[in-house]
């Protein structure tokens, strides 16, 4: 609380400048600037109990937590978001977590499920998101897949500060993706914090670890721990009066998603058809619409506009064959690439 | 009924060949020769309910039930074995049905639990176990893992007509690995059967449905069903006295399971690493007690000889990083290379 009030002291613009950005009907989008000092990072692990990469990395940062990175460091939180779930080994106990996060639910006090009231409690610790300071500065959300994503950043498309972290681990990781969610208040846990993410890693099959991917994910984590003391470091010489050529502007490729893709099913929501073996584990690569993408029990093929409208030449499908998908009847969704010019620390 | 009786006038010595061979204390082992004709056979699905390609491959095969292959043919079941779990999409309600078919277990009325009474129903519709003449003269179990198995067959080593089937399939598809149960009266459903296999086919997410995988998967099924009839049609043949060079003498590899391996954890029974990813997805490949197997979060590996005693040079590992495996404690099975002199049928 002392160093809260000491920040609001020795940087009094700081309060100002977020409410004049934030509109009232837009509380949540206050995301994080080149001028901000970043205080607080919290790592979130467990938020689908039986994606066990995302939980054991956050018990093995958990071991970390506190002050890092020195004077130009931050405070290190790591909470194991569903707690109960992650006990059981499951993906939640009574509803998806990572669905409860609109403003409007966190308000709602009449949503009082397991998750309902643990999202709640999240949003006391690191949020609250209607703030224009929430405890946490930037949210990193660990999460696995059964489709082969590799390592993907699922971020808000104007999170600028979260592109320029994802374009810097692009820069060493070149198998990293990026997915945008979509461009109003979204219902998933990162976006208690100021800016965030969701570090999203496959093919992990749900319940298993996967130590390949365990590897490649501690080492873009620990980079974006750096990337933080960076940032600081890079503002603090700039508010010091310094030049610096410490950022470079870079194009970042991202998929921005355009919709889900539903299974065919018949009148009884019986599955007629699989996922076709030329989609499945082909994330973020390109499809046409007169391409197969369902391969039918009755030896037949579905194409992809067969199932939807298309309107681009060219869409990505990708979260191809995550298994909780099933229950939201989604085989995959399809992105449109898009080029976003970002800022990126120079490191 | 009468088709069964008039098998036992046509064929006098077969109730009493198959008294002989079995001992009182082995009423389990009962299994196919040359000299029996197939008359029913059982396709299972949904053992594990959340096996989705095995669930769905009987739903596909439901629809051919009845007579197959016209006179020298037999009776086709298809039976969803795992009724509430499958509905669920669980791996089981209360206990795993794959575990509760010992001849003991089907016959202690004290075991109430849904899966416990389901088994001993199943064993009323296909067997029953302890009976020379069983329902079902094999039985075909669809399983499936998120080991990298490919299709892996299960059989019990003294059943030399499920490995004459094995081979037959290995010689249509070369990837099709065999692998043997303990000798004994074994836990798992296909036992039921007087001759049966476990088709076990992986990597498959639990809750995903695999097109790849379950094509490669229906057609070695539908070859299965043609060597049931090929046999049929063979041993008449020799019992009308013509004189046939129908069956080779082969040699089948297998691999005969040796035990389970634990994974490293600490006086809490908490995890302390993952297989490690020189292992992982390597099911069947040859491997030493010097051999990493294990790669600890605190940087540190672990061999197969730091885990457990190793007398053999070589062991193979296999259903390696199962889902289901975590709860059981195991890692991943290892098994020792055997090579089985069996019959099988030209066709």
């Amino acid at each position: 609380w002392l160093k809260a009030c000491k920040r609001q002291i020795h940087d009094p613009s700081r309060r100002w400048k977020h409410l004049s950005l934030m509109s009232e009907e837009e509380p949540w989008c206050r995301h994080l600037s080149p001028a901000d000092h970043v205080q607080c990072v919290a790592i979130c692990g467990g938020t689908h109990g039986d994606e066990r990469n995302g939980v054991y990395l956050g018990r093995e940062f958990a071991k970390r937590q506190g002050p890092v990175g020195g004077d130009d460091g931050f405070e290190l939180v790591v909470v194991e978001t569903n707690v109960e779930a992650t006990k059981a080994n499951r993906r939640y106990v009574e509803e998806d977590l990572n669905r409860c996060f609109t403003c409007k639910d966190l308000d709602d006090q009449t949503l009082t499920l397991y998750e309902q009231r643990r999202a709640k409690e999240i949003n006391q610790l690191l949020g609250p998101k209607t703030s224009p300071t929430p405890k946490a500065d930037f949210v990193l959300d660990l999460h696995n897949t059964t489709a082969a994503t590799g390592v993907a950043l699922f971020l808000h498309p104007r999170d600028k500060f979260a592109m320029g972290l994802a374009a810097f681990l692009q820069s060493i990781d070149p198998t990293v993706q990026v997915a945008l969610w979509a461009n109003r208040d979204v219902m998933l846990l990162p976006s208690v914090g100021r800016s965030g993410m969701t570090f999203e890693v496959g093919p992990v099959s749900i319940k298993c670890l996967d130590a390949k991917l365990y590897a490649q994910s501690k080492l873009l984590i620990e980079a974006s721990l750096r990337y933080f003391t960076a940032h600081n470091c890079a503002r603090k010489r700039s508010v010091d009066g310094e030049v610096v050529g410490e950022r470079r502007r870079q194009s970042l490729r991202c998929f921005q998603m355009i919709r889900a893709v539903p299974f065919p099913r018949d009148y009884d929501k019986e599955l007629l058809g699989m996922i076709h073996p030329t989609v499945d584990g082909k994330d973020f690569t390109a499809l046409k619409g007169s391409d197969p993408v369902f391969s039918m029990f009755d030896g037949s093929e579905k194409t992809l506009q067969d199932m939807i409208e298309v309107t681009d030449d060219e869409v990505y499908p990708y979260l191809i064959n995550e298994a909780s998908y099933y229950e939201k009847d989604t085989a995959f969704l399809i992105g449109r690439r898009v080029e976003y010019d970002v800022e990126v620390l120079v490191m």
